[in-house]
C-alpha cells in the first residue's frame, strides 16, 4: 500500500469550496418559473377523529391553486415492506399533535399559510398514549384500531444456551436504564421541489435515499418509477432524519400533478421537530452471568421502545437495539427481547447510530458496575471477553477484521485512563467504554438478489473522468470518497474526476447514504468500475505499444512501467489509444454483500460486511452543587479498517463526539400535552462550538479485507461508547449512577441524594417464548 | 420492418409539452447566485488599428468588477486546426464592425453599458475590404497582415480527364452566378453564462457542438479539459449559426475565472446579426460540356467566397462549394477550383446546407438553360444524368441508398410539372431541381482514429432507461429520436426513456449537432447501446426461463417469444434478472463511419456515409409591374432512408422550404460602410408564416444500409433545390434569368429589361494547376 498517491492523505471535499463560499445551492435555493409555493396543515390535537374537514373556504381564497386532504393520496407507505402503516395527509383520525392533515399550493408562503387558517377541521380528541407504559397499559386507547394492542413489532431470539449460562455462572447482575429520545436537527430544513411536466415527475428534494423515496413516490402517486425522477441537490446535514419519504414530498408531487405548476415546500425548524424520525425513547434491561474471573457466560437484553404514532425503519430500530451487544463481546449465550410500541407522538425512526446507542449505554455502563462488584478493573473485564478478529457471533454476525484491543490500548495510554481513575479530586472523573457499528446492512431493504451498489464510469476523450451514483452526499462526503477511490485506482487527481451523485434518472441504484454504507458498498462498487476501466485502458496500451501488461500500471496521470518512469504515455494519451481500439471508456461495478443473515427471522437486521469498533474515554468535571456535568476532554480511538481521507476520518470522529455529548447531557425530545416542549434551536438543547471539549481522534487501521482500500464505516460508530463513557465518568466523579440519558444537572443533583437515578421496572409484557437459533456453523464456543 | 412499433409512428416530440408551454428552460433563462452581466465592447470601425484601449474609467465604475481586453486573452483559436486566426477580443487591430474589442462584468446589464461607453479606444482606419472584388484586387489593404494576400484558403482539384471530356463534348455552355450572404436568424439570441468554482469551470452555453466549445476553451484557458463542463440547456434554433466557439463564450468564462463569481452573457438581436458566421456571398462560375443526347461529359466549377475576416470553417465551406455537385449526376471528369477571401466583415461559416446551396443553385439553373439549348425537357436532361443507388462518384463519393428518380417521379407527378411548364400564363411559372446532402461528414475535425458518437445507456431496477449523448439538441428534435430508437430496440415507449444530451460531464463523446449527423451517428451509437443491452437482458432471461434465446424479443414491454405472446415477463422483470445475473445494466455503443476520403488534400470534405436526396418544384406567381414574386406551392419530395417519425420528417422538410424562400427571395445580409443594413427582425427580411405557401411533402423511403433503422438526413438537404427551382419557376413565368440570389423585385424589373440579372465575370486569380486525382476504383465511367 506504500504506492498510494490519493488514498489516506489529507485534502478538503471535492465540494469543500462551494459548501464554504456559499456557492453550492441546496433544494431551497432552487426557484423554478411559476412556481408554487405550498404549506401543509397540521394537527393541533395529539389523538382524535377528524370528524368533518372542509377545504371550501380555503380554496375559494385568490391566490390558492389547490388544497388536498387525505382522500387525495389514500394510499398507505412505509419504507419498510412490513410497515405499510402511514398515509401523506391523515386519514379519518390524527395520531400525534403536528401530523399533516391538509396541504395548501397557493401563488406565495403567505397566502398558503392564510388560506390554511381557513381550512375547518372539526376533531374529536381520543385519549393520548404518551409513554412505553401508557402504550402498553391494560386498556390503552389504540393508536392503530385495526390492531389489538399498540405493539408495533415483537420479538423474542435466542442464541445458544442462556439458562446454561446463568447456572454456570458466579455472579449474576441486573440493570434497568432508559435513554430518553432526541432528534436529528440537521442546520438543513428538509425542502422539497417538484415538477410534473405531463407525464413525468422531477423532485429535488432534501432525502438521504432518492431510491426508496421514488419507490414511495410510485407506490402513492401509481406512477411507474421510469416516470419519476428524484434528485438531491446540496444536502445539509441528515444523520438518519432524511431517511423517510415524507408527508412534505408525497404532497409536493401530487400538487404539482393536480396544479400542472412546480411546487415548494420548505419546512420551518418547527416542522422540522415534527418530522422527526430520530432516536427512540427505549426502556432497557440487561442481566449477565459471569464466571469469577469475569467472564461472560450469558446475556440477556430486554428493549421496549417507545415508537411514536407510525412505523417507519423502526421494526429495524427494535432489532438493531439486541443486534449488535455481540459484535464487541465474546458473549457464548444471548437471549434478546425487543418490543416496539405505538404512542400518540411524532414517529421515531433511524438517527445516527440506528437502535444502538440505547443498548450500547445500557450495557457498558452494566458492565461497569460488574466490574465494580467483582472488583475488576473494567478495562480489564471488557479486555477479557473481547470478540476476536475474524469470528462469528452466537447471534451469527460475521466478524473480519477487528483492532478493538488496540483502540483500547491505544486511547486508555492516550488518556492515562488508569492513572486517572478513582484517583482525580472529588468532581472529576474519567469513563470508558466500547462498542461497534456496521459498515452498511448486509442485507437491502428491497431486491434482495440484486447489488445494493452500481456504479458507472465514464472517460471522456480530453481525459475527464465521471463517476456515477446514486449515493447522496449529506455532508459526510461521499462524493469525495467516490472521487479518492476512483482516482486512486486511475492514478489522477480527483479533481480529474466528475462525481454525479443521487438522481435517479442519471446515476445507477444505490440504496442511498444510510447505516454508514456508501463508503464501503459505493466504494466497492467504484473500485471495481475503476479496475475495469483501468483494465481496458492498459490493456490497449499494452497492445498498441508493445509494452508488457503485467509491468503497466496508471499512476501520475501516466501509464507507464513503474520500472521504467520515462515510459508508457500521458493518460489522455493512453485513454485516446484506448478508445479507438476498445471503443466506448465506460465501465460500471457493483458490490454485492456476502448472504451473512442467519436462519431465523429477524436475521437481517445486525450483519454486515465488516464492523468497525472503537473505545472512547470522557473526562468530567462535575459541579456537586449544581449537578453541572462539563466534559473536559474525549479520547477516541476508531478502528476505521483504512483512513481513505484522514481529514475527513477525524471530521467524522468529531461530528460523532458533538452529537454524542448532546445527546448524553442535553437533549430531551419531549412532549407535554401532545406538544413539544422546545421546537427550535433556541430551546432544544443541542451543544455549540463553545460547549465542546478538546477531541483528541485516534485514527485505527486494520486494512479491512472486504473494504475500498481496506476501509470501514466512520460516519456514526463513535457516537456509541462515548454517551455510557459519560456516564462512567460521572460515577468516577461523583459515586453515583445517572442510569437515564441524558445525564441533566437535576439528575444528577438527584443521584446525589438517592445514589441512583434511573428506572426501576419494565412494565408487564407478555413476550413469546424466545426463538431458540443455534450458533453459527463457525461459531466457536469460549476455550 | 413490420414489426416496428416506435419507427415510423406520428408523434410529439419527447421536449414538445415543455417548450410550447414554456416550461422549457433556455441558458437566458438561467440565474446563478451572485450572478454578475457582462457585455461586449464592438467596434465602431471596419478596419482599423487600435492605437490606444484604455479601460481604467470603466473599471472605476462602482458596480463594475473586471474589465477584458485581447491582452487578457491572447491565445487565437478557431474551430479547424486549419484556421486558427481569431481572438476572444481583438488584438492590435479590428477587422469587421461588430468584433469585440473589450469585455465588461458588472452588478448588472445597465451598468455594464455604462461602462462600455467609458471605455476609450482610439483607432487608426485603414482601409475596409468589402467585397471578394475588393479583397482580390491588387494593392488591397490585408486583412491580416501577416499573409501575402486576403486569400484565405484556395484549391484546384480535377478528377478524370477534364479537358477530354470538353473536347468529346458536343456543346459547351458556361454561365456565372452570385450568391449573396445571408444569416441563420435563430429565434434564441446566443447566451452562456460562465461559473468557476475555483478549479473547474462550468459553463451552461447556446451552442451546437460543446465538445469543440470545451477544446477551444481548453486552449484560450490553458485548462485541462476535465476541468471544463460545457451544458446546453434547451436551445432554440441553430441552423449552423451556433457551431463556432464564440468571444462572449470565451470571455465569459475568462470573467468568471477573475471575478470568482458565475457571469452571464447574453447577446441582443443586434449583436446576433454581427455574430453571424452564416451563408458566404459566392460567386460561381459553372461550365459544362455536353453530348447530344445530353449526357454531361465534362464539368468545370469555379467558386470564389466571401469569407469575412476571420477562418470559422469557411475552409471546409469552400471545399463544400466543389464537393456535391457529383452525388446528383454522374459526371464523368470534374474540376473544381475554389477560393476564400478574407474580407473586413462578419466572418461567414456553416449555415443549413453548409457551401452547397449556392452551387446546387449555379448548377440546377444552369441545367436548365442548357436543357432549354439543346431542346430537352429540363426533368428529362436529369433523368438522363442520374447518380445511380451504390456507386461511387468520380471525387471519390461513395453513394449508397439512393432513391432520386422516385423523389423526381413522385414530385412531378404530384405537382403536374410537365402539364404546367411553359403552359400557364404569363406571370406564372414552375420550376424544378434535385439535390443531395450528407448524413455526417465521413471525417471528424479532430481524432479520425475514435468513434463521432458513443452513447451509453443504463437501465435502473424500475425498469427506467437512461440514454446519455453529447448530442445537442437544437430543436432538430435529436433527443426524440434517440428516445425513439432506444424505445424501439427495447420494446418500450419513448416516454420510458430519459435522454440527457449535451453535457460534456454526463455525457460520452459526440461530436456535435451539425451536418445533419446526429439521426445517423448518435442514432446508429444508440442502436448499437440498445442493441447491446437487450442482448444482456434477453440472454439472462433466457437462462433464467430455461427459453430458446433465438426466438426472444423485447417487445411491447415484455420479453417475450412472439410465437406466444403469454410467454416470457415483462420488462421489469426481465431487467431485475438480468441484473442479478449480469450486474449493473449499462452498455455503450459507438459509430464511427467507414473511412471514405479520397487519395487527396481536401479529401476530407464531401464524404459522407449515406447522401439523402430531394427533388422540388415550384410554382410562382410574378407581378410584371412590380417585380414581386409569389411562391404559390412547393412540392419536395425527399428520400431520407426511413422516416424514423415523420411528423418530425415534415417538420423538417417544412422548415427547409421557409428557410430557401426566405434566401431565394429575400434575405441580404448587407453592409453598407462596414456596417449592418438592417441588424434586425424589423428590417431583415425573413419570412413570417403569412409568407408561407402551401407545402406538400412527400416522404420517400429507401431503407439506407447503413442508418439507424435505415434512416438518412432530413435537416437540410430540402433547402437545396428550393432555391434554383423558384428561379427556374420566374423563368417560366416570365422568360427571364436572375441569376443572383436574393430574387429580389428590383432586380426581377431589371431583368424583365435586360433578359438577365447576374455577374458577368469573375475576378482574375491565377489559380495554381488543378492537382490531379484519378477517379476512384471502384468509379465506372459512364457506358
Amino acid at each position: 500500500m506504500s504506492e498510494l498517491s490519493v488514498v489516506g492523505t489529507r485534502r478538503p471535499k471535492v465540494d469543500a469550496v462551494a459548501k464554504v463560499t456559499g456557492r453550492a445551492r441546496y433544494t431551497d435555493d432552487l426557484r423554478a418559473p411559476r412556481m408554487l409555493a405550498a404549506k401543509l396543515l397540521r394537527s393541533s390535537r395529539t389523538h382524535a377523529r377528524i370528524v368533518r374537514l372542509d377545504v371550501s373556504h380555503a380554496l375559494a381564497l385568490p391566490g390558492v391553486h389547490a388544497v388536498l386532504t387525505g382522500a387525495d393520496l389514500p394510499i398507505a407507505y412505509g419504507i419498510l415492506p412490513v410497515s405499510q402503516d402511514e398515509h401523506a395527509l391523515a386519514l379519518e383520525k390524527v395520531r400525534y399533535a403536528g401530523e399533516p392533515v391538509a396541504a395548501v399550493a397557493a401563488d406565495d408562503e403567505e397566502t398558503a399559510e392564510r388560506a390554511l387558517a381557513l381550512v375547518e377541521v372539526e376533531y374529536e380528541d381520543l385519549p393520548a398514549v404518551m409513554s412505553i407504559e401508557q402504550a402498553l397499559a391494560v386498556g390503552a386507547a389504540a393508536v392503530h384500531e385495526e390492531r389489538p394492542t399498540n405493539v408495533h413489532r415483537a420479538a423474542a431470539l435466542e442464541f445458544g444456551d442462556v439458562d446454561g449460562g446463568f447456572e454456570a455462572a458466579d455472579h449474576v447482575r441486573e440493570d434497568i436504564f432508559f435513554v430518553h429520545g432526541n432528534t436529528h436537527v440537521p442546520l438543513e430544513e428538509h425542502a422539497t421541489l417538484a415538477e410534473w411536466d405531463g407525464s413525468k415527475l422531477t423532485m429535488h428534494t432534501s432525502t438521504q435515499v432518492p431510491h426508496y423515496l421514488q419507490r414511495a413516490l410510485e407506490r402513492v402517486l401509481e406512477l411507474p418509477t421510469s416516470r419519476i425522477r428524484v434528485i438531491v441537490p446540496a444536502l445539509g446535514g441528515g444523520f438518519g432524519g432524511k431517511c423517510d419519504p415524507f408527508s412534505h414530498e408525497l404532497t409536493a408531487a401530487k400538487l404539482a400533478i393536480v396544479t400542472g405548476r412546480p411546487v415548494k415546500i420548505a419546512l420551518t425548524r418547527e416542522e422540522v421537530f415534527y418530522a422527526h424520525r430520530g432516536r427512540h425513547p427505549v426502556l432497557m434491561r440487561v442481566r449477565s452471568g459471569f464466571a469469577r474471573d469475569g467472564r461472560i457466560t450469558a446475556m440477556e437484553f430486554r428493549c421496549l421502545l417507545d415508537g411514536g404514532a407510525y412505523g417507519s425503519y423502526g421494526a429495524a430500530s427494535m432489532l438493531y437495539t439486541g443486534a449488535l451487544q455481540t459484535t464487541t463481546y465474546a458473549i457464548p449465550a444471548y437471549r434478546f427481547e425487543g418490543l416496539r410500541a405505538y404512542t400518540t407522538k411524532p414517529p421515531c425512526g433511524p438517527k445516527r447510530g440506528h437502535g444502538t446507542p440505547q443498548p450500547r449505554f445500557a450495557l457498558e455502563c452494566h458492565l461497569d458496575k460488574v466490574a465494580e462488584e467483582l472488583g475488576l478493573d473494567p478495562i480489564e473485564l471488557r479486555r477479557r471477553n473481547l470478540v476476536e478478529p475474524f469470528s462469528w457471533t452466537v447471534n451469527h454476525l460475521r466478524i473480519t477484521s477487528c483492532a478493538l484491543e488496540e483502540c483500547i490500548d491505544r486511547v486508555v495510554e492516550a488518556s492515562g485512563f488508569e492513572e486517572k481513575r478513582g484517583r482525580l479530586p472529588h468532581g472529576r472523573g474519567v469513563g470508558f467504554a466500547v462498542s461497534a457499528y456496521m459498515s452498511g446492512a448486509g442485507l437491502p431493504i428491497y431486491a434482495n438478489e440484486l447489488p445494493q451498489s452500481e456504479v458507472q464510469i465514464k472517460v471522456d476523450r480530453g481525459g475527464g473522468v465521471t463517476v456515477y451514483s446514486m449515493a447522496t452526499d449529506i455532508g459526510q462526503g461521499s462524493d469525495s470518497v467516490l472521487a479518492y477511490l476512483t482516482a486512486e485506482v486511475l492514478g489522477l487527481e480527483p479533481a480529474d474526476v466528475a462525481v454525479v451523485s443521487a438522481d435517479t434518472d442519471l446515476t445507477p441504484i444505490d440504496l442511498g447514504s444510510y447505516s454508514s454504507r456508501v463508503t464501503f458498498m459505493a466504494g466497492n462498487a467504484a473500485v471495481e468500475a475503476a479496475e475495469r476501466m483501468r483494465a481496458l485502458v492498459l490493456g490497449a496500451v499494452a497492445e498498441q505499444l508493445g509494452l508488457p501488461l503485467d509491468r503497466l500500471v496508471l499512476r501520475g496521470g501516466r501509464a507507464l512501467d513503474p520500472g521504467d518512469p520515462e515510459s508508457g504515455v500521458p493518460w489522455v494519451e493512453a485513454i485516446r489509444i484506448a478508445a479507438a481500439s476498445r471503443g466506448p471508456l465506460v465501465t460500471a461495478g457493483s458490490y454485492r454483500p456476502p448472504d451473512l443473515a442467519g436462519p431465523y427471522k429477524g436475521a437481517g437486521v445486525g450483519p454486515s460486511p465488516a464492523y468497525s469498533f472503537s473505545a472512547a474515554v470522557v473526562e468530567v468535571d462535575c459541579d456537586p452543587e449544581t449537578g453541572e456535568v462539563r466534559v473536559e476532554k474525549v479520547w477516541v480511538a476508531h478502528d476505521v479498517g483504512r483512513a481513505l481521507n484522514p481529514l475527513l476520518v477525524e471530521g467524522q470522529i468529531e461530528g460523532s463526539v458533538y452529537m454524542a455529548l448532546g445527546e448524553a447531557l442535553l437533549e430531551n425530545h419531549a412532549f407535554r400535552d401532545g406538544v413539544h416542549l422546545g421546537p427550535s434551536l433556541l430551546d432544544y438543547k443541542t451543544p455549540t462550538a463553545l460547549d465542546m471539549p478538546e477531541v483528541v481522534s485516534i485514527v485505527v487501521e486494520s486494512d479491512d479485507p472486504e473494504g475500498p482500500f481496506g476501509a470501514k464505516e466512520v460516519g456514526q460508530g463513535v457516537l456509541l461508547p462515548v454517551i455510557p463513557a459519560v456516564a462512567n465518568a460521572v460515577h468516577d466523579a461523583l459515586g453515583v449512577r445517572v442510569d437515564e440519558v441524558p445525564i441533566t444537572a437535576d439528575k444528577v443533583i438527584r443521584a446525589l441524594r438517592q445514589g441512583r437515578v434511573g428506572p426501576k421496572r419494565l412494565p408487564d409484557f407478555p413476550f413469546r417464548d424466545a426463538v431458540r437459533v443455534d450458533p453459527p456453523a463457525q461459531w466457536r464456543a469460549a476455550p
